[in-house]
């Protein structure tokens, strides 16, 4: 939740190269509204989507059904990975030792702002968090898979940061729910090459700044259940709900005490 | 103003290659609101930002004040040149003849769906529409006269649709007025090129379309004065209001009757 007022916001630990960052850090600032500070999101064949910075600074109230039944589910220790300016652990910050890592230093600055223990780390180099009960991948952050070659080592790392009895919650994206003519078409492109339908090589741009270009891997449960096979982990389950194609997975840590 | 109902909105008129009117057609099928649809406006140094639809539909209590005060003070056979949906002659109609013309065979759909006399044509390129005793350049059209270099024909363009009498009512951006450094530094990249500050070579996006690259020319009134002298027409007035850096510039023109 955005406080009232901003004054202590570091705007030093952005850096130039931080656009992400600077985005997060000018709606926080400015005190979040829908609309006032937006991303370009640009896909490799050329298409382009816009997103709302204020999707960062939500109430739970705001968010999908599935997200809202995740961090519900939560519990013991837990990891926020890719967790932004932080609006889920604020909601966890009460009833759970919870701790978050991104690798923008201008999203860990503001969710510091608020209150949150967040370090600069990604999902293949957390840092030395240490280990917990529940490992959360919200907002689109299934997608850190990036493709079947990269899954594994993204569940090994997700499996080093796990206790006995761990759990992955996730929130991710079923491609072929509600897809649009163009995004059939960049499907069938995708197979054509040899990847799966729902890799999605993506850039974000805002004002003066481009990131590199990423993959996000969007999958079906079915397609999950295939990519997690042979790994420390098993989708124990999944619930689809509120908007078309969201769907929350389980996936529960077979890994020994170590 | 948009219609509480859509159902005649004429899909076929608007080709693949128009994805401004597929923009426009998009928004206004859905019934207006903000942040409903949104097109990606991409500068040729890399900056990007974000231009909402719902823009094309507002009604005249959410124009700028400048926007206000020029359709207030049109008079006679009044030609709205780049017209778009069309939300400037809807406050029109009742009062005037007036025309409106668009390049987007959608944009010219959708407006004629709301009862308004629009055609294809640009500013270079009319088509038969007669003269006229307004000429409106509203919604940063004034950047139509693209660069000092094409400014000559876009002005003699206005000569043939002008009667004795007529004037120019334009609403431009002072480039220079709340510039940020993201837009300095452009300015200070056009100048070494030997361009004007404020040439600004733009493309537009929307969904897996692009347009090709255009050049909108912002203005300072007295570099305004500057690109009008010698012409039909001089600038006989401005009036800054509203957001920083609008202004309503008001051309008369010196041309013989015909």
């Amino acid at each position: 939740m955005p406080p009232s007022t901003h004054a202590s916001a570091r705007h030093d630990e952005a850096t130039p190269d931080d656009g992400y960052g600077a985005l997060l850090r000018d709606a926080y600032e400015a005190g979040p509204r829908r609309g006032s500070h937006l991303q370009v999101v640009e896909r490799d064949d050329g298409y382009v989507g816009v997103e709302d910075a204020y999707r960062y600074f939500t109430r739970p109230d705001e968010w999908e059904p599935c997200e809202r039944r995740a961090v519900a589910a939560a519990r013991g220790r837990v990891l926020d990975i890719g967790c932004a300016a932080g609006r889920h652990l604020l909601a966890l910050i009460g009833d759970h030792d919870a701790v978050g890592i991104d690798p923008s230093p201008g999203a860990v600055a503001v969710a510091r702002d608020q209150g949150l223990d967040v370090r600069v780390g990604t999902v293949l180099e957390p840092g030395d968090v240490g280990t917990f009960d529940t490992l959360l991948l919200l907002g689109g952050n299934l997608g850190l898979l990036g493709s079947p070659g990269n899954a594994p080592a993204v569940l090994a790392s997700l499996s080093r940061l796990a206790r006995p009895g761990a759990r992955i919650l996730a929130v991710g994206h079923d491609p072929y729910a509600a897809a649009t003519p163009e995004h059939r078409a960049y499907h069938d492109r995708n197979r054509e090459c040899g990847r799966p339908a729902g890799q999605v090589r993506i850039r974000v741009r805002y004002k003066s700044w481009t990131s590199d270009w990423f993959d996000r891997l969007l999958l079906s449960p079915s397609e999950l259940q295939e990519v997690v096979a042979g790994s420390d982990w098993k989708l124990a389950g999944h619930y689809y709900s509120g908007k078309v194609g969201f769907f929350l997975a389980e996936l529960t840590f077979l890994g020994a005490e170590t």
